[in-house]
């Protein structure tokens, strides 16, 4: 294949045909076309960016270059929720179960944390036993069997975007949001979905920290969603400070497991109510905001949410005594706690110096093939606006041992700022509803 | 070495420093960095643009990653003359004996032709035996001893953008004006140079047709060479038609070696002139425009420029029969002769279509390792502006076969364009002199 003209016309403005996009991506993910002219057309689409008939045919490209998941049409609706990445966020693990045990089938393939982030998958492996490298027709039977299954991207789902992600890994080619959109889309549209909620994260500790850039990427994804019959909703949510208490894998698990048990923190709770509520909606198994938030309480207090999870945990080779025994999941020897050095108004607990720390006390990681420890990281039970008296506990410390709980301080030390006048509590949780037609500011 | 957040600050819009250049080339050139991340980055580049700074730490870590030329100060001025390439452009094969001939230095390295545009060094090798492959030890020696060296790009010069040229060449990155002028200048630096005349070819022909380009390409080197002790003066020239009449490499030399007999096409000689003067006036042997016309025009009419086209011949290993006997040189089998379909006047001669016939009849190359014909070509005798008869011939067609002779008549047709009314005469054949100080007007 000719690439030159290609990458020319891209790099002088142009716009490449949908034939053309496919042919590309077939013939890179074949070995036929070099990474160079490919970094070499992937930076001059960041730069100058993509039309939305070259988005769909890139979209449409990567998500034909492997295999489908293909449902009876008779089975129940199928829904899922994409998160932009964040720190301290669970809600896959908590919403997952929740769901599904509603009777909407909820087939979700997440990833692994890198740089600040943590990740699903990572942390589903703080759960002895539990695998998440399904075949996807093991996927098919257990969502048909139990409702959902939580696995990570396999080898059959797009690899073109597979092979294209190391690429733009490698490349500083990550951050073009047509790229992205391209990117999440072709693997969820693999997943066979009727509709697909997006959790697009907002503040310092995401991954793109504008809310106009939050939304560009939440429109554009719901156009290619909705554009292949899958109805795509967004919710904007704040990551200018961790989700909840817990930062760390197996410490996520016990907040997840809490959060099915009815004990969640309340800021937790409120964004997996949000975004269940909606997955609710497009299911179409409730009509109505209200009444679909009370299904999910109602699911969490009789119990029907976490026995779902000892489902999923059991279908997938994992302990399901976690439920019972939290002794079951991994736990740091050292452990510190962390108080306030001075009394005042927590003014910012910054996301991205906590998940930092965490993967430097060795629970996150710099490259994919880095191995992790699972039973690190924090918990931080102050939020934005909080007051404290000097010497309060603020956090705890999970670490290997005593030089790193040293190590969690200092990075506590840097990310919690405390001042001396009343401070604000950051930004609304959840601010944005995105749908096809409108963007909603709610708070 | 960590290239990620180099290319991210490119892809911004920021800037590299020096060091950071010098150290990116070294460890390219090492094959320590991809080529996926060059490639990424050459693109940013383009796209972003390069300041004088990075700039200049991009020239000086290319330059330094080979070998220079030194010379005895004591010996005389050593003056190069760069073009941008054309069509039936073979100055230098004029320039660089009547330059020598007269007592300065031309210590010469060359480009191979591709895609529409000649090079000399195909031209040179159309002469039986002759070698353009010197060592750099050579080169020295031969331009101390007979003051001129016609040679290729060696592998010792400038190594590192020997294999960024390759890069660029396969990921549309060639454009980048900041990227060309670091690349010619890299090695022009390396020749140990007092002075470098640039023939900026603007026109359909030119690589950069569009004057501004040309005149921005221009003062870019000229600002680089003059940085570096290297006097540097550029002249814009038309190639918005072929320069001369023959194109195609024998058939070019046969030109050659007549201009230096008195026989030059009034076109190549009005621009060997210009240009041959600038390098007289830069190696300071004259300090006058129109003396140094005379002393060249002399150095022909005297015979000394020939002389020294046979000398350096022989020092080549070449075929010096050559000037006196033109059948030492290889003859085209076919012959054709293209007349005016219609009677009018000249409107177009364009040098692209001219150039990639030439190299449809064998003479040029689509990949650098194609091999080529020295003896195909044309030979045009008209020149916009001219008027015609219906039947007058046109043109010579030099080709393998008869079926070749039709391509190239088709090739002519299109190239032709004869109209009604009178035409101009295209472009002014020398329409800029750019110094560091200004751009003047000449025509």
């Amino acid at each position: 294949m000719i690439v030159i003209p290609l990458i020319e016309r891209k790099r002088d403005g142009g716009r490449l045909t949908r034939e053309e996009w496919s042919q590309l991506v077939v013939e890179y993910a074949a070995g036929r076309v070099p990474d160079y002219q490919m970094a070499a057309l992937l930076m001059a689409v960041l730069l100058n960016g993509l039309d939305d008939a070259e988005l769909g045919g890139l979209t449409d490209a990567m998500r034909g270059s492997g295999a489908c998941l293909e449902y009876d049409p008779a089975t129940v609706p199928r829904v899922d929720k994409h998160s932009t990445g964040g720190v301290g966020d669970k809600v896959s693990l908590v919403l997952a179960p929740l769901v599904a045990s509603v009777g909407v089938a909820v087939p979700m393939i997440s990833g692994r944390g890198l740089a600040h982030t943590g990740g699903t998958l990572d942390k589903l492996e703080s759960i002895p036993g539990f695998r998440t490298d399904l075949a996807l027709h093991e996927v098919r039977r257990q969502v048909e069997r139990i409702g959902a299954a939580l696995i990570g991207q396999t080898s059959e789902i797009a690899p073109a975007d597979r092979k294209l992600y190391a690429l733009r890994d490698a490349t500083a080619t990550v951050e073009a949001i047509p790229l992205m959109a391209a990117s999440i889309m072709s693997k969820k549209l693999a997943e066979g979905l009727n509709g697909l909620v997006l959790d697009i994260k907002r503040g310092s500790g995401a991954f793109l920290p504008h809310v106009k850039d939050g939304l560009e990427l939440a429109q554009t994804m719901i156009g290619l969603g909705e554009e292949r019959g899958c109805r795509t909703v967004a919710l904007v949510t704040a990551m200018d400070r961790p989700l909840g208490r817990a930062c760390g894998n197996a410490l996520e698990v016990e907040e997840a497991v809490a959060a099915l048990q009815g004990e969640g923190p309340p800021d937790l709770m409120e964004v997996v109510y949000a975004l269940g509520t909606e997955m609710l909606l497009l299911a179409g198994v409730e009509d109505d905001v209200k009444r679909a938030g009370r299904t999910l309480q109602e699911a969490i207090t009789c119990g029907k949410a976490v026995e779902k999870f000892r489902e999923i945990i059991e279908a997938q080779g994992g302990n399901p005594d976690v439920l019972d025994d939290l002794a079951v999941l991994p736990h740091a020897p050292s452990v510190g706690v962390y108080e306030a050095p001075a009394a005042g108004y927590v003014d910012r607990v910054e996301p991205r110096v906590i998940g930092q720390g965490v993967a430097n006390l060795g629970g996150g990681r710099q490259h994919m093939d880095d191995g992790i420890d699972h039973s690190v990281g924090f918990v931080i039970t102050v939020k934005p606006g909080d007051r404290v008296a000097r010497g309060q506990p603020l956090a705890s410390i999970y670490a290997r041992e005593p030089a790193d709980v040293r190590m969690g301080r200092d990075a506590l030390d840097r990310a919690i700022r405390i001042v001396h006048d009343p401070a604000e509590g950051g930004l609304p949780l959840v601010s944005h509803r995105v749908t096809a037609k409108a963007v909603e500011i709610l708070g």
